[in-house]
């Protein structure tokens, strides 16, 4: 049995999603800014794309760029409202367990001399939002958290959050990191008021390459990137007409359904709960106690005295697919900085284990995927023993 | 009958590189920089698409970073080098007919107070050899070139131009888009020995999105785009593993009949070129004397007091595509700063057509077309007389 339980990393690109994208090739092959009628139409079919995904994050006050992924949308949302005096002058703010493709970006500022302060979190997971209170002020430029944590699956109160840094200083951009929400929870944008919104195609069954940035109505972005003015002067580059159309169909057909997957998705991480409890011991779960704050897709567990690494290489050779963590750091077996934020020991960090998966897993897979990970600890901790 | 004479601007995908991506999607759909084997075989196959598109430059001393596509390659290779100090000190050139995606992030350049001079072309669309060698100085830090325009197909001498620069100040870096031209015409990179040279798939056949800088060894690149530390932490975001092989793909379908391919195209070009002076009168031709300085696949004419736009929207709703110029500048109708800098005159400027095509193309397709050009430019010359 092929078991794939990384569909955070990514996933494996949805069989309508291809159909869509070759049904496009030969209908929509025109350069969308060329003037005759295959780039118009080209073009048409983009906007088409665009307002379909504003609809599905409920985004009335928005507009939206395309991106080449998540990485980009989130670079863009920071680099694109930061100009040198503001490098010198303002004050910038990110939590600590955002994605890379986010924290290396304040990182980089920091680098850069700008005064760039970290948002700690609770023990939960969960952004602290008294420590957040008092980070915030009027000389904020911008600020980013994420929606789901993509190591944890755990919910950041992004609504709270906007309301709480608009509250004390109106003109403090918020931007949220939704990669790890769009297509898997519900995101309102009426309800979330944020001023950028990124998300990604390929973590939802769509195409790779492909991503976007929704921008609140009257917020300024500059490019990162200059050539053709493509995306309203925002993004140049020759647009990825099939990678917006198979971005879209990806959308349609998870967008839907959300509330139904979400129940079938925490079925079965109860259900694989309680098979991990009643067949391994010295299992820690790392998740929040309250299912608000919990997206049920991923399931962070840290097993004792077992190296993650270890564990999942020879899941891998079952044919069993996950992760130890992030695989977004590009190979690196350093401690995650999220786990790290949550003040976990070291112990629990190194044994942290991430299942991810949707609503088509089955009994039988969970079965499956239990009793292999209970056959590999076994064998570690007796080896271990010796 | 469809024509499609517009492939300098966007190429229709090729079967076979839908094929290979299609096929692509089941086998190596994990995240290459999983530790997992699902992982592991993604990050195998970029490996060797990245050997194969070195190999097919002839690139010897360089190493790939995949990117996003022909104006992230051009915005990386200029970026990446330059900080704040160089900004604020160096000298920086690039010619008067680059494409927007680097002609651009130069005037960006300028905009933050960089010192930055445009190269003059001659009246045939040459880089000013002369000029160039009064601009370039030992404080130059680096200068973009292309290696075959989109607009007239026109061909730089890369090596020369490299070996001038390198021999007046031989710490400048020299950056070639090949856009235009990787997988056209013979791209040899150990005898034209840039520290850059930019590629884009969708210009040969490939998909959209996908792209590479081909880099010198020890030239040494900083990110645009901060995150997770792909491509040897210069390029983060989850690779396009099904874009980087269908890229890989269509530069094979090309990379071994360039010099057949060439041949085919030039008796093309020519043949289209005789109908129309056959059958239409007052056409400029606007192309380079000398073969080796001119690419066929790009022909652009100049019709008499005939505005292109109008041309183009005729023949577009007669099924035949071409374009104005560039159609990377996103619907703009201003005029061609590549045939300004040539000098012509507003008239010729006015009424240019670019027709770029492959080996493709028939017999019975340039007869349609031509008569079809002439019948509309005939209709468009009898109403402006009454």
């Amino acid at each position: 049995m092929k078991l794939y339980l990384d569909i955070a990393s990514t996933t494996e690109i949805h069989q309508e999603v291809i159909n869509s994208m070759n049904e496009s090739y030969h209908l929509f092959y025109g350069n969308p800014s060329s003037v005759h009628s295959v780039g118009y139409e080209a073009n048409k079919r983009i906007e088409s794309a665009r307002a379909t995904l504003l609809k599905s994050a409920n985004a009335k006050n928005h507009y939206l760029i395309f991106t080449s992924g998540g990485t980009e949308s989130n670079n863009l949302a920071v680099l694109g409202v930061t100009n040198r005096h503001q490098k010198q002058t303002s004050h910038f703010l990110c939590s600590e367990i955002e994605h890379p493709s986010v924290i290396r970006v304040y990182d980089h500022l920091k680098h850069e001399k700008a005064d760039v302060s970290y948002i700690p979190v609770t023990k939960q997971g969960v952004i602290d939002l008294k420590a957040l209170h008092d980070m915030v002020s009027s000389n904020t430029h911008i600020i980013s958290v994420m929606h789901v944590n993509n190591e944890t699956g755990i919910v950041q109160p992004v609504k709270e959050i906007i309301d709480l840094v608009k509250k004390k200083s109106p003109k403090t951009l918020v931007h949220v990191d939704g990669v790890q929400a769009f297509g898997k929870i519900n995101v309102d944008l009426v309800n979330v008021n944020a001023d950028f919104y990124s998300i990604s195609a390929h973590k939802i069954g769509g195409p790779r390459g492909v991503g976007a940035l929704i921008v609140k109505n009257g917020v300024n972005l500059s490019p990162i990137m200059w050539g053709g003015g493509q995306e309203n002067n925002v993004r140049s580059g020759t647009e990825n007409t099939p990678g917006i159309i198979g971005f879209e169909k990806a959308t349609l057909l998870r967008i839907n359904n959300t509330a139904e997957h979400l129940v079938k998705i925490w079925e079965i991480r109860k259900e694989l709960i309680e098979h991990i409890m009643s067949r391994l011991e010295g299992i820690t779960m790392i998740e929040h106690d309250l299912s608000d704050y919990q997206f049920p897709g991923i399931l962070t567990i840290s097993i004792d005295n077992v190296k993650s690494e270890v564990i999942l290489r020879m899941l891998s050779d079952n044919g069993i697919y996950i992760s130890a963590g992030s695989a977004c750091s590009s190979r690196k077996t350093t401690a995650s900085h999220v786990l790290k934020a949550m003040k976990l020991n070291n112990a629990v960090m190194d044994g942290a284990l991430r299942i991810s998966f949707n609503e088509t897993m089955t009994y039988d897979q969970i079965t499956y995927f239990v009793q292999s990970l209970e056959q590999h600890v076994n064998q570690m901790r007796r080896m271990m023993k010796r």
